[in-house]
């Protein structure tokens, strides 16, 4: 098992051998997420310039195109979890207050707390009313499935705020499911037409390929400046969350430096010092370098976990998302 | 079309035919909410305590039983939908802020804003996980349509504080979207394994029957004191909402008595004073009987769409149930 050598890729590469049919995948949102009322067509349309850059209906659709697609309804599943994408990410934000998206305005902060929990249960209903309309019941296990796992990851995320408690073990079952899970599912629903042996192999490409995303986003927060990330670095820890870097650093800690993560996330505002302080600690310790280990660890299963499909270009787009995923600066 | 004669009749009178019914669909939802982390079997635990009455499963086992029942798989989808039941009741409870539900704390208030979002979501879709594992397409679409309305109908709520602007078609179509769908929707999907014409047959039942309801609960808001309702009377109006007794007063009150409403829906705390004029006037310009004819027309309807069934013990307590939605004091 050796890892590929992979170069800077962005998403547009990624993209490039898809773009008609992910222009479809947009047509297919809009469709279903119209509604004759015109509160929820005006959030409608927030959301529609909020939306992300599509990476999960890309890898679903690659997955298509790798196990014998194009087939026509794939664009349409696409959509589908592009929709409980958003919902999650609609519902997320008013959970956690953020007030900023993307650069945009979240739908708590542009309408309402009341506005967000709502909206975020007509997407995820609205996605579960389409899946059904393809009559495809493999495909509606999995996005059920991811749907509720992705909850579950979300109350396991309500309890990483507890250093001395939150072991790696936790830290793998949070992240395979908050964001792991989804990713997966978009793999798996996208090689639901071919050979069953490749659908397995795409779920668990889906799986490293997600649980490394989380890694290198949690490992962001350590390394990435404001200028490059769009967010401040430690954020994470500024909200007391406890990610790899941090877990894996623990252990190995001064007493001092111990003490000085306590306080941290015992003070509800933290400063930059404070901050700066545990982020070098982290450093210092071999966080960093461990959790990057392991996201590249990760990647190696996934591209692993691709080698028994045919060659396709479809197939070397796949393995290239994982360069992206190593070099995502957003 | 006339009204059927009907006496006081309890929940429990309508539950005494199907009661070990009742018991498997407690047990299925107990069963279907299970998961191993402790913090979700903590509200679990706190879910049941506070779940209803089970008046839609009550429903749509005896559709099951109208139409050719008992169907074993009945009792399952029963449970589902009181899970949808109880899934919105989490996120009402969140986006009003509420923190008493049949006189226990609400998840918001026993726990927090965030576990009951999270937990709404939680609820959902492992509704959905249930619905699909049964494999019923028929269901899954009603499930599926029956949730999104709701949505919808709680978007509609959010707009129901302009009295000036909110018409009678309006309320028909948030009672319609926010409450009639679900009891509509427990119906007929009790009445799958049927006769085709006795499902459509029974989700009219169910529609007519849900806007009843509807309207009878938004009258005992004008009618009932805290003794009975367990409520304030007058809660609606304190929040602003405007409901069907205010919507046909309104163009009836003089202009003394429409600078009152319009004063009451400017204060942010109304005081008893306010409330009870408001009160008072909406009784003297017919507000109330008017509410009643319509509930009492909607039974008439619900009552006939019954009349093409078979004769049988569940299709009598389904009319009796119009009968416990009249007199029905929470």
């Amino acid at each position: 098992m050796t890892m590929p050598q992979l170069g800077p890729v962005t998403l547009a590469d990624l993209q490039a051998p898809i773009l008609p049919r992910l222009a479809r995948v947009d047509d297919e949102m809009r469709r279903m997420i119209e509604e004759d009322f015109p509160l929820i067509t005006e959030v409608n349309q927030h959301l529609l310039r909020m939306r992300g850059k599509m990476f999960r209906p890309t890898l679903a659709l690659l997955a298509d195109e790798a196990t014998g697609g194009p087939t026509p309804r794939a664009a349409t599943f696409a959509a589908i979890l592009e929709l409980i994408h958003l919902a999650t990410l609609v519902h997320d934000d008013s959970v956690d207050h953020s007030t900023l998206r993307r650069g945009m305005p979240t739908i708590n902060a542009a309408f309402s707390h009341q506005i967000s929990v709502i909206m975020g249960d007509f997407l995820y209903s609205r996605a579960v009313v389409e899946a059904v309309r393809l009559e495809d019941l493999d495909a509606l296990r999995i996005i059920g499935r991811v749907t509720n796992e992705m909850t579950v990851g979300e109350m396991r995320q309500l309890l990483a705020h507890e250093p001395l408690e939150f072991t790696e073990e936790q830290y793998d079952l949070l992240i395979r499911a908050k964001t792991a899970s989804l990713i997966s599912g978009a793999c798996e629903v996208g090689a639901l037409a071919g050979d069953p042996a490749h659908r397995a192999a795409l779920a668990r490409f889906g799986e490293r390929l997600g649980m490394a995303f989380q890694i290198t986003d949690d490992l962001l927060d350590y390394t990435a400046d404001a200028r490059v990330t769009g967010k401040p670095s430690g954020l994470d820890l500024r909200e007391h969350k406890v990610t790899l870097p941090l877990i894996h650093a623990l252990p190995r800690f001064t007493s001092s430096q111990r003490l000085t993560v306590e306080a941290l996330m015992q003070t509800a505002e933290p400063d930059e010092g404070m901050i700066a302080e545990v982020v070098a600690a982290v450093g210092e310790a071999g966080g960093l370098d461990y959790a990057r280990d392991r996201a590249s660890q990760l990647m190696a299963e996934a591209d692993e976990a691709l080698q028994g499909l045919p060659a396709s270009v479809a197939r070397e787009t796949l393995r290239a998302s994982l360069g992206y995923v190593l070099e995502r600066r957003r």
